[in-house]
């Protein structure tokens, strides 16, 4: 079975399940369990940090078939807690798996631009004082498409000969003193987009200039990029198989 | 002093100090009090109900003039919760009253159609199911522009003699999933603005056609208005002086 979620990272400790802290994988396994009886194994597209949210992570797990998945998604919104939303369920062959039958992912980064700190947007955008220059950030991302090496802007976790990735675009616009960074790229790696949001923030704030952010990418060493951007910024918009 | 503020309402019991209850009203007295050392009277230009939002709620009150607005918006955002905002303050002549010198308001209504519930704008939005009509929506609200008697759509509370009221305009649009009613008036009374959201509503669903929502104006009847619309949709965006 497919599953599309949609959660509110605020309240919770990111996607995976942990000995302790509330996650959504726990909960989505919870709510599975007091549905059909059985404790299933379930693979999410996307591991998204604590304090991230998604508009459309895909899950997938196997049934034994009994349960349609109109039926699922019904029962699954009224066993989840309110931060979390089934969007859609889908019956698919055995050989789909939502992580590595993932052809593309989309994440989205927010930053608000204002001086006055944000309440309603709070936890959904990292609030930066000062303008952002978007037309700088948007050169600056450019260097970011194509295949390459992301040994600047992932985890030092991320084996080093696994970290080849291609990221098809990166755009950057503003929606009111709202500033978007979309990224579409086959994977993302650990720390991947919120490495790459808070590099493209230095140079939105002026205090690097765009051609940094490919230089960065260039040196293939972590200790050249910039602070890591908060996870609330984050979010997992769409999973393409 | 003018101030300009924005706030969640999800967490407060409307804006209007009462006996119990949280409400936004009390947290700014709060602040302005520890900072001030006074007890001052603020004027809000719209009494937002329990659950209803700001994007721009405009404050009045009387201060001795020794700080300055800059000050005072860095001290109210660090003494305030995190779910209101001060955007803004500016010195005003004594005459300026948050309420009384408004010439006209702006609101805005959401609805969310889709079959899921919302995780993400949960208490921002009206979750309907079954999409709604939105050209529909837009022919019915045609109706409201102009000078209007608005008995059918305000709360019984209201003074007779007092509920004839500028509409200046009245729209309906689309974005992805989420509808959106935008409606600037002089004033609205208490209960318009979801009194009109739940009429509109009938019509986006088909139950009623689109000349109805003018029929139910035009009879200055409450009893025939629609159920009214929840707070949490709602929000005031904008004052304008």
């Amino acid at each position: 079975m497919k599953v599309v979620l949609e959660y509110d990272g605020r309240e919770f400790a990111g996607w995976q399940q942990q000995a302790h802290g509330r996650t959504v994988e726990a909960e989505l396994k919870r709510a599975l369990r007091s549905i059909t009886g059985q404790e299933l194994k379930v693979f999410a597209a996307g591991r998204t940090d604590a304090g991230a949210h998604a508009e459309g992570q895909v899950v997938s797990f196997q049934t034994d078939g009994r349960i349609s998945p109109r039926r699922l998604v019904a029962a699954l919104n009224a066993k989840l807690p309110g931060d979390v939303a089934v969007l859609s369920a889908e019956e698919m062959p055995d050989t789909f798996h939502a992580r590595y039958s993932a052809r593309w992912r989309r994440y989205r980064y927010r930053y608000l631009d204002r001086p006055s700190r944000p309440a309603l947007e709070r936890g959904r955008c990292w609030h930066v004082r000062g303008p952002l220059d978007v037309d700088a950030m948007a050169k600056a991302a450019k260097a970011l498409v194509g295949k390459h090496d992301w040994t600047s802007y992932c985890s030092a976790s991320e084996p080093p000969d696994a970290r080849v990735r291609d990221m098809r675009s990166a755009s950057v616009l503003r929606r009111g003193d709202v500033v978007e960074v979309e990224l579409v790229a086959e994977g993302f790696l650990r720390g991947l987009a919120r490495s790459i949001a808070g590099a493209l923030a230095e140079v939105g704030r002026g205090r690097r200039p765009p051609e940094w952010v490919g230089e960065v990418l260039e040196a293939r060493d972590r200790r050249q990029a910039a602070r890591t951007a908060p996870a609330g910024g984050l979010t997992l918009v769409e999973v393409i198989y």
